[in-house]
């Protein structure tokens, strides 16, 4: 690496640093905090507050809560930013609120309760007041919380010349902006420029003639989810939003729609686990707990659905207790298959992959995988039962209970997911129960059932 | 929306435009079909090819092969890409070729057979082939091969004016590119300027002294999922890319970075199920059968064990039948909880929030989540089963046991992952298998252990 340059070594938040750091806590050593803690980034200083306890964290925030910005509780995660906010004085919070584009300050409170958010409210400036209750406004996880006002456009016949003057004239730009958009006389946007276009182009080259073809436009009520997925598609830099009229209001750059694209992916994975999709390791033991309960309790119901299914053949069972003792893996195999069609069906479902037009082929081709692994490992589970118990007919009716179940898990697994997204649930949060219900409810009827019938 | 502006509704691959392309293609009718491609995005086109049949996707491409165009060919997904290309005259891949940086050649020579990447090579022209065998001798999944060598550099003492009469003149500039790279007289970068602060400073600044503060570099042979880490933490827009000396060889852009966190995650998400984690829709039975098949059988070895458990205690079970019954109930808990402890895990390592200073903190944390709802569902479960059966002890067994699994479950579920992190495995692969393991065994021999010796 290059010696001259910032290199994460001496900035990165490694566990060498953090016990320093906690130790001057401990000790109270205020000078030494401060020295380890100022060239960190502000993401690896939120990162330090989430990953110590919730005992370190107060007695941080006691000893450093002057140097708490603006881009500090910007990074913090919503779990414990509540918590952090309450911890500071008033002044620091106001402060760090006043560094702050609006569309930080409005990502900040719109976690926060109502009282916090009043009076973090009561210390913004009477402009900055205005434009984030406007912001506030727009429905949650819509473009319109997502977007910055500041933008920077040009009318249609300006020259890069006269651009630049521009630019160089205003005495305030936003922090970030890759394009400038080009708007009619209404405020309608009809195309954008890169910057980098601008700055290779003459003086006397009018905008009209370098504008870029991946010019797209996003209303400021659709789902942020949508705005990940256009500039994931389209690889878009920055997209301006409009409102309901077609005027322009705001801008949104990449960096947030990363963020969306990466808290979605997070979202999904926890809620198709059954977790919390807030959830974090700063969460308390409580939290935590009742986080998982909701989906252990429908895991209870759906489980003790198939101990009825059991208790239905349990004169069978004690006839011939080997049936106890292999139709776990059934239902396990079943399980599994329908998780694996189910994360394929949920993953190609928000990618938009899937779509009402090619399910019927992917449900035939899911099916079709479901009757070959089943056969496949029917005959294998065969093999082995026939060998453990010496019942031939035993190894017959667990190889046949295989692919039935197999081929339910893999039709189950994708056609719950897309049934609950046509019916606007979230694949991610319901899929499982359903599936599990269908693969274990399957699985001890197709096993007892054909045992009671073929065996007895 | 706006009217005069390009809407997603007039260009979108909408359910109606796709039977109407599949129409034109059945027809035979070229002009038709390319009326109706013609308007697409490129990325839309490739999920357009992904989405149709094969038949269908081959007939497509006969009839317009000339149409397809190095964008397409690199938004279409792997697992088709060589198919496609295969099915194109070599004179329209050349040119698609021709059309597209470096970088984006690389991505879609690296996952082509040798006797394919041979063919491509030889029709680049002297100076791409040696840049684009250059990326490829990086690692695979490396910083090296996802850069663009496109690279806009200035000295450190340029004024503003200097750098943008040096644009005007070059007669190259990259595509996208977001900032002018300060360099040393040895190459190294040293910082870097946003183009928006060169459009806002006036002529005689002096490009050192508007700098930003975000600068890192990336060395060439780290790996991606550093990059989009990197990119993520520090909300980088692009980074510059060195070699072992430190010396500036490319430059990173967000867009890639984008799409590498999106890759990672849906590799999580696939392996985490059991899937193979390239896998697409676009994918026959029978690669799909075999993505599958693996973990099916790694689950069907501990689904055997965890039976092997339950026939140690067959007796139990033949005198009484109620706990053949019962017992998948605590197991299936286990495993959901098993799971979710394991999500929470996998994700948090994945973010580098879960390091090996905070484990024991969080150890703790799920093992006491683990108790407590194991406390609350083993009351709950003890309910049911007295009821049910009528047998108070059964009551106190099933109980017991849920609380044993549970806590089981929650230690597995977060220091199996881990502990597969430390031996270097990808804890998304691997700990499924594990923590189903450990779930089942306990489960199964806690409830049937406790049942013969507290009920027999």
């Amino acid at each position: 690496m290059a010696d001259d340059a910032r290199t994460d070594d001496d900035t990165a938040l490694d566990t060498r640093r953090v016990a320093r750091i906690l130790d001057a806590v401990e000790a109270g050593n205020t000078a030494e905090l401060t020295r380890l803690l100022e060239p960190l980034h502000a993401a690896d200083v939120a990162d330090l507050l989430e990953q110590i306890s919730g005992e370190q964290r107060r007695n941080l925030l006691a000893m450093w809560s002057g140097e708490i910005d603006g881009d500090i509780l910007s990074e913090i995660s919503d779990s414990i930013r509540e918590e952090v906010i309450e911890s500071l004085p008033p002044e620091v919070v106001a402060e760090a609120m006043r560094d702050l584009d609006t569309d930080d300050v409005v990502d900040i409170l719109e976690d926060l309760e109502e009282p916090a958010q009043e009076a973090i409210l009561s210390t913004l400036d009477q402009a900055d007041r205005v434009a984030v209750e406007q912001a506030l406004a727009y429905p949650e996880y819509s473009a319109g919380r997502l977007m910055q006002r500041e933008v920077v456009t040009a009318p249609e016949h300006w020259t890069v010349g006269e651009m630049i003057d521009h630019m160089r004239s205003v005495d305030w730009l936003p922090d970030q902006f890759y394009h400038v958009i080009l708007v009619d006389p209404r405020m309608k946007p009809v195309s954008y420029v890169t910057l980098g276009r601008m700055l290779s182009a003459r003086r006397d080259v009018t905008l009209k003639s370098i504008v870029e073809d991946s010019f797209r436009i996003i209303e400021a009520n659709e789902p942020e989810a949508d705005v990940a997925y256009l500039f994931n598609q389209y690889h878009l830099i920055s997209c301006p939003v409009v409102d309901r009229h077609g005027r322009l209001v705001g801008v949104i750059t990449i960096d947030d729609a990363m963020n969306v694209l990466d808290e979605e992916h997070q979202e999904d994975m926890l809620r198709m686990a059954g977790v919390d999709d807030e959830a974090t390791l700063a969460d308390t033991v409580w939290e935590a707990t009742k986080g998982r309960a909701l989906w252990l309790f429908v895991n209870l119901l759906t489980a003790i659905l198939a101990s009825v299914v059991i208790s239905a053949f349990a004169e069978t069972i004690e006839q011939m207790v080997a049936l106890a003792v292999l139709m776990p893996i059934v239902a396990s195999m079943g399980g599994n298959a329908g998780t694996q069609s189910m994360t394929v069906a949920v993953r190609a479902l928000a990618t938009r992959d899937l779509t009402p037009r090619n399910a019927a082929r992917v449900i035939r081709r899911e099916v079709a995988v479901g009757a070959i692994n089943g056969a496949v490992f029917g005959v294998l589970m065969a093999l082995v039962a026939g060998v453990w118990f010496g019942v031939p007919m035993l190894a017959v009716v667990i190889g046949l209970a295989m692919v039935l179940t197999l081929i339910a898990a893999a039709f189950g697994g994708i056609a719950i997911p897309m049934a609950l997204e046509r019916a606007g649930v979230d694949p991610a949060l319901a899929s499982g129960p359903f599936v599990t219900t269908v693969t274990d409810v399957v699985g001890f009827f197709a096993f007892l059932g054909l045992a009671s019938w073929i065996l007895l």
